[in-house]
């Protein structure tokens, strides 16, 4: 079997075998496929599509290429909650202390950013000491000390996914549904839970634009999860503008504290409530929704939520003090506002542009080995449906250097949209597919 | 600009800008764009095509990444002709040395053998101390001497050509119109031609096997060639059976100098006068194909091409007695013979069988690290329209070590079709694109 020739069969459109698949991936892990196979196939499989018994073969063959935690220990359904990807989404650092405090084990093992968007893993790297290459034998540990743990992927779990996603990233090929399929749950499916929620993000700051393509990757996704044992939902969800107001690093971390303690953003809360909701459900825990959404208000307002975050901290090796002075935590020394060119009413605010503003700031990365700067970002002064005098501050941008800066503040100019009248309501979260 | 915004506008579907292609290219060839950027890129182009413009842009940027030779002051139109490949095509063997041998002056750079087909570069090694690696010094004077020179590409001509060159081999972006033009065309622009015929093969034996891609392809290096401001004319021909009785190494060397004595197949005579004429007329050398051709003739049956041919071995340091002397040139001693099967006529001759055979006794290379034979290669004992008894001499096989042997034997028997009626005659020369 020759590299070279899946890759001409995926290229002219043809379906492969489990074999090649297999060989592939084995290939891609053990490095005697080379990366500039390996970007090739993926463009080619970006193109021409999978079905979605190839996309299963993928996936297995992921997970196949590492190590499958064993939770079972642990008593009760572990269970997971995986977005996206999207611009300000903090909403896993909100929504698992909450279900941990209602009795959930939530083993979360989350990505960097990619692209335009951030991710769980870079937000947490900004609070000082916090460690997240803990072992599985640790995670486990602290799973049953804290009911949650947050770590990334470490080396053992799916390493084909690891490589494959670090050339995605630079490669153009991101937004394909049976990569991104393939990725998602090689990963949920090695860290051993029989639960999963997932958030499909839809819209201008998401990889999905539309809803098709989203409800298409919603679908192929709970079909290979459900194929895998393991009980799995998603949500359709909005993306057009920020989640929340800080999007950044430190600033989306000290965004999920606000939210814990019952002063965060009206979305961000909405959205965290509801996926926590849903996983007490399907991990068993409540009944129906509306007994799981009462139980997940009630550790949101009596601070037990707040209080797993702040043990999770410190379990973690993170310093926990950060929880009640901000200022322990990185920030950017400059501020640029992007004002509004006119008065009225801001009717969207292009959550794409936002990200890759932030990202140019030094936010996120363009290439896989860019540093990022955990104190730089954006704060969303006026969110869609505020109004604003000309010259009101619409984005804040908060940097170190002049480097970006310029580029930055043009694009996040491009993002604001005002009109007369305020923009009609529109839903956060669209569908929910079982 | 980076990169992956330029992957992902290809693969998306959409036009590049010039500075867009330049800043790959030139990423490309200083290595700050690496290779699993480069091979995405090459699968987009593929999968998504590139217009004429596009297509330009990229080969004047793959030009830019080299020296381009500087022949001002030789006087005259420089020109050159270049193949797509084919087998047993040893057509720019004669006809370069007739061209000269007319007063045109010919810079040709010609490559190795590429799958089942052979290369100019690596026939003439067969020479003993023939140099190919002339500098562009060397060439210069070797022009101005004998009128005709004949190396391989140099380092410093388009190495963006050579690192995308070697990527598409293994990547499976071979098959590509844009990238095979780019590849083309940037090579012989940097030359330093004013004119050029190409002659684009069609049939079981070429990379294009329709008439339709083949001209798609030609219609392609047509307007490239011209939007650079090279006079550019290209010729459809067949390559369905092997061109004249030769496939092979030194065996093709040994066939070029018998026609260039006048006693060649008709066939690679044909289009060697043909390609030759057209040469002369498009560097002005002649007012039209009829005195093309005439010239072209002449200085083919007064030996005067020949004794360019001898001058041009001696002038690049190989052994001129060669063209007495056919004992000087490598052998295979072994000689296997492939019979008719039944009497009747030839009525085909696959090509491409036949090149695979000839490379698999060593006469071409599988990876780009192999050595070749230049001894063993396949003679033709019977063309198509010849009439055969059974077990007449259809291949002859000649072969150093069984290696390989048996397979060739099988590849070579399967190219052979023999019916009761010779087949319809089939012309040599489809059709010009001006």
């Amino acid at each position: 079997m020759h590299a070279v020739d899946i890759i001409r069969q995926k290229r002219d459109g043809g379906s492969l075998s489990e074999e090649q698949i297999g060989f592939f991936v084995a290939g891609v892990t053990d490095g005697s496929i080379p990366d500039y196979q390996a970007s090739a196939f993926l463009m080619a499989v970006l193109l021409r599509g999978m079905t979605d018994q190839e996309t299963a073969w993928l996936t297995q063959a992921m997970v196949r290429s590492g190590d499958r935690a064993d939770l079972s220990e642990i008593p009760g359904i572990k269970v997971d909650k995986h977005s996206t990807g999207g611009v300000g989404d903090k909403a896993s650092l909100v929504l698992a202390p909450l279900a941990a405090a209602c009795g959930a084990v939530v083993p979360m093992m989350s990505g960097r950013g990619l692209g335009h968007t951030g991710g769980t893993v870079d937000k947490l790297e900004s609070i000082p000491g916090f460690r997240l290459d803990l072992s599985l034998d640790e995670m486990r540990a602290a799973l049953a000390s804290v009911g949650v743990a947050m770590i990334q992927q470490t080396a053992r779990i799916a390493p084909a996914d690891k490589k494959l996603y670090a050339l995605r990233d630079v490669t153009g090929t991101v937004e394909s549904i049976p990569l991104i399929c393939g990725s998602i749950m090689s990963k949920k499916i090695a860290e051993g839970i029989g639960a999963l929620v997932l958030d499909v993000k839809v819209g201008r700051g998401a990889f999905m634009k539309t809803e098709t393509d989203a409800r298409a990757l919603a679908s192929s996704l709970v079909a290979i999860g459900k194929a895998s044992g393991v009980r799995t939902e998603a949500f359709l969800t909005a993306m057009d503008a920020p989640l929340g107001r800080a999007v950044g690093n430190a600033s989306e971390i000290v965004e999920s504290i606000e939210t814990l303690k019952g002063r965060g953003p009206a979305d961000l809360e909405e959205l965290s409530v509801t996926l926590a909701a849903r996983m007490l459900v399907l991990a068993r825990l409540a009944p129906d929704m509306r007994e799981a959404e009462a139980r997940v208000r009630h550790a949101l307002a009596s601070g037990e939520g707040l209080e797993r975050f702040r043990r999770m901290v410190a379990r973690q090796g993170g310093d926990p003090r950060i929880v009640d002075d901000y200022g322990l935590l990185p920030a950017a020394p400059g501020s640029h506002i992007v004002p509004a060119p006119r008065a009225g009413c801001v009717v969207s605010l292009d959550a794409f542009l936002v990200g890759r503003a932030s990202m140019l700031l030094g936010a996120g990365r363009d290439t896989a080995t860019d540093v990022i700067d955990p104190g730089v970002g954006i704060t969303v002064r006026a969110k869609p449906g505020d109004r604003v005098a000309v010259g009101d501050a619409v984005l804040e941008l908060h940097f170190r250097t002049d480097r970006g800066l310029a580029d930055a503040a043009r694009l996040a100019a491009s993002a604001i949209a005002i009109g007369d009248a305020a923009p009609p309501p529109s839903p956060l979260i669209l569908d929910e597919i079982l």
